[in-house]
């Protein structure tokens, strides 16, 4: 094993540059793992773009494939040179939100076990894996064994983007029979889209205004699209149910207008199930609301983690429920990661998501 | 039978007067009820202000208990001169809301059988009970029985504050050993602090500044009280829950101050479970929501109608688990409704929910 | 309209024979249906063979499609000519049980509003529906009109096989990821597969013996089949789940053998949720059981009915989620349904499912 | 610290002695507790009498109420000095079952994470707490701070009785206004009794025979008491509930009779919760279980665990919500443990529970 790597670092707003650090040391609890392929989530465009701030010099990303390249001392179970994943939440399994079943807030180390957004950790608040090693830590709970009937990048959504888009999807309690609208066919709304289709919902509407993603929509679930930039959505939504709305609207861009429109097209009794990440304080008008007298619910998901979580999601692909295979449209070696920033930050060329391969 | 009987009656805003109006015709489905006792609404005083729309002419009120007097021909299981109360809100029990367990969103008679709070049917969309006769609609799902040992008094806040107060707590999802802040203790919210305590959270926590209802507050169940005028009470929540925040916070109130004071005061992953009637559009402060990824969930409930709700709380009355007759702080015959109204609308002498007995 | 029509009767164990019947007289909350199609149930068939006794003289059948003749009149929101069904359950929507959202257990008319498969009226305490018509109970609650778009054939499945077949799986609780076995692969077991797979399961697993019907099973959603003649269906679950067991057994058969075989394929914490009607007490196996501390749930589901399901499960179908219309084998007019029954009941010829027409 | 110590280990049937036994090693993720108070549990009779069998010289004891003696290197967030509890079952946090919410059927080690009662490790697969010394796995999973304010008799049934006892109550998914019926009034019935009316339920019927368990059943909630020596449970409970039922019945002993009298008592759609450790198979009568027809459910549940189930549960005393305190009925040192299991096991003298002090 070499003694530095090369890692995609977080330098300013603006920034992030391939920069050779130390490989990182392993404690009892951690695995190091040699990642193999990776890739760019909106996220990390937020870092970039300095709107979510993280410290000078952190490796980021989030969501790992690779192979195990050492074990901490106290890690059972597993075997070096294995193929995991980890999820972009890396629980720790023993704070007081984990027991509870929230990893995602996971509180590890604080006084009462709770932390908004604590689960994540990689490329937030510990180094990420857009990089040639990458430490996982708490790697007992973490650590999910990939089938070998899978290639990396069949389970490159997993980490974050299937688990954050399923999780929408079964946070709004969708049932047999629903009808659901998604709003934004980036790489979660089309995740979300699938996932609604997955619990049984049966008139899926998916809005965006990028053909090539309502084109991706049709194909992963959805009955109808909208393309909102030629009619009005929640007009048209409530054309298509009929004037009843739907079961379950589901958020998957971070906007007031998306939100806003996802508490329009409900019926009473509706869940709005966010997904976003907001940049602005969100208003909810109103006669959207029924003045708090329509039984609404507003359930808001951060990316489920854990390894139990991520062996289900790899049981999606295995059984071929599901191709998320479609979704990869660009590939680069981590060397050019700078170009990858760029492109994928830009939206340019019908990007859905990169494949990036240390 | 008389032909004609007194009720209160919505003129203009700012205006109710009782009125000498017909005894309603019985249809097949309805019962005819002799209210015995009944009392106002807070929202009954936003009909009276104009902040409620409803018909020139409506009879008011929307919590009756009284004696059936007659029944729709094709009600079967009552008797006539059986002691009854319906609730606030009365489900026909075959809309699809209905038959998705969501009677307060009753669409009967629309196309796809939702109706934002159309479960709110007396002194709404039909005729209410300040008068000395009401016309209970569906009366087979929404006429429940007194027993014996209930004096009318001991069942008047099942219809509505009962029946909401709980709805929150139970909407909340309160489990054993939460901790539960409820902003506003007028009757709704008292009630909510009671049902927090019967749903077995440990730390209830009630928010107001009018020291005769933390007094009631403390009756009914809350461990500790915090007068917003004195301290600040998310400071305050924060300082009793040691930092962690309450697993479920009830709104009770409607306005901004509280919605948001309700999300600043929750874990990660905690409820909002609102009650509130709220008269302006909501805001949603970014930090208080953790930008969309704290899995909070906001929940809303319309209070629970039909027979078997009405059953439930008046075992909770029965079994001597709760006593709500100290709610009931003044006393009027219906000949003097529109002093009852006076005098509870500018909550006047310590008024929490006046009787009303035509 | 005649005044007389057609009506298969059961006439004694081992006799159900065509007869003359007045046609029903229509009350004020009833539809009179002009049946165009329904079927036979396995259950007709133990009521056939005097297993599940019914009166003498009473009209068979609860899987009604057909047409509104003739409405009561306090029946609102259809019109006469309209095609719909109703499901095998019919609940009231005013009984305790049914606000409870329990309607297969309605009490309508009982002191306290609960009765044991009360809600299963059709060919059970009212006359059935294979007949030239039908009378249907608290019509406004459980006539769902059929969408243009499909056929009879289309939405024969729904009043009963499959609403009872995907309540297996709902009240399984499946999740995405799930594995799922599903025992005996008549028409309900089927519907048990097809809905795991709408819910999300990922690993089927369908046990019957005959060829046909695990290729049915196969093209409706099951990931694996076992053959149990030819192998130990608990060995193959074991060694398919590489030893984990699964998440949830649907028990469709009604048998010891099939029900303790769903105990010993679950994983600790696991859920059988059982749809069959057993003749005999069950055993529970103490090993099986994990002593009563393996976390273990056992759930039992009676058809769910109504309007508002009938419209989910149509949606189903017409959104082209399932297509159930392979399982209708053979055909027969009602003039011949004695032919059919004998056919049916000694499920000869690889019969699935009969459509009989009036 | 010592290097030896005492210990109650189990021999063969029937005999269960103080042994020297060295003072555990402690391990990276380890605690090693001073116990300061235990007690005897029913599943450690039956280990005693063989009917539950452990490995020879294993020590016995799951109730463990201590002092951190020494913390693992890998352990943070807990000091050596510090008051603590752990549960009976110590999840590991990390196996797919406790990311499941599953904790105990932890299977921690095993190929796929699922192990029958595998969370219950103290006294069973390791050396458990009637000892002066205990060694806790997965400490920071586990160790639960008591608040200065309770004494050690306080908290003495968190881990064990108290937890198991609301669990069958949560399990059973009690609501307000519910009836339940709990059948035994040993300790953990007596704790579901009092679980029962924490969770709302307001007609709470306790069977035993034991009149001083009777009379603390009704000091803990039940509003009912039925002596099976007297009079028929099944009957009376259908008298006290006007021939409906429960909503929820708790088997709290582990009999056929018990187990069947549960299943009586339920209205349709009812559910059964099993606490009870079952000795022999069960039998499901047909006619109690409406052939498979009634929706009924029977879940059974494993002491709930962890660190936030202890802490959650020392709220509901701190709070006064419930004094436990009058189960403790004798006090012994641990030198005279043998004789405690002597008292304790033919339950002689009204002994309800015995407090041990190393």
């Amino acid at each position: 094993m070499p003694r530095t790597m090369k890692a995609a670092a977080f330098v300013r707003p603006g920034r992030i540059e391939l920069r050779e650090k130390p490989v990182p040391e392993v404690g009892p609890l951690d695995a190091l793992m040699r990642v193999t392929t990776t890739t760019i989530c909106g996220t990390d465009v937020h870092i970039l773009k300095g709107e979510y701030p993280v410290a000078e010099g952190l490796t980021i990303g989030h969501e790992p494939v690779g192979v195990i390249e050492r074990l901490g001392s106290a890690v059972r179970g597993y075997r070096e040179g294995q193929r995991v994943i980890a999820g972009a939440i890396t629980p720790s399994g023993w704070s007081n939100a984990c027991l509870c079943g929230c990893g995602a807030q996971d509180g590890a180390g604080t006084a009462h076990g709770w932390k908004p957004m604590g689960g994540w950790k990689f490329g937030n608040t510990i180094d990420g894996c857009q990089a040639e090693y990458v430490l996982v830590p708490d790697a007992m709970a973490n650590l999910a064994p990939v089938p070998d009937s899978l290639t990396d990048e069949q389970v490159l959504m997993c980490p974050d983007i299937m688990s954050t888009g399923f999780g929408g999807a079964e946070s709004g309690g969708i049932r047999i029979g629903d009808a659901v609208a998604v709003f934004a066919q980036g790489p979660i709304g089309l995740c979300a889209t699938a996932g609604a289709k997955l619990k049984g919902a049966t008139t899926i509407i998916a809005v965006d205004r990028v053909p090539e993603r309502l084109e991706m929509a049709r194909r992963l679930g959805a009955d109808h699209v909208v393309d909102f930039s030629k009619a009005d959505p929640v007009e048209e939504i409530r054309r298509i149910t009929g004037g009843r709305g739907v079961d379950v609207s589901i958020e998957a861009l971070g906007t007031q207008a998306t939100f806003e429109a996802c508490l329009r097209v409900l019926r009473p009794g509706g869940t709005l199930s966010s997904l976003g990440v907001y940049s602005t304080d969100l208003r909810i008008p109103l006669d959207a609301f029924a003045a708090g007298l329509g039984d609404h619910r507003i359930v808001t998901t951060l990316c489920p983690g854990g390894k139990e979580r991520m062996r289900r999601l790899m049981e999606v692909i295995a059984a071929g429920r599901l191709d998320l295979g479609p979704l990869v449209t660009h590939r680069f070696p981590l060397d050019r990661i700078e170009e990858a920033y760029d492109l994928f930050s830009h939206q340019r060329d019908g990007v859905l998501k990169v494949a990036i391969t240390p």
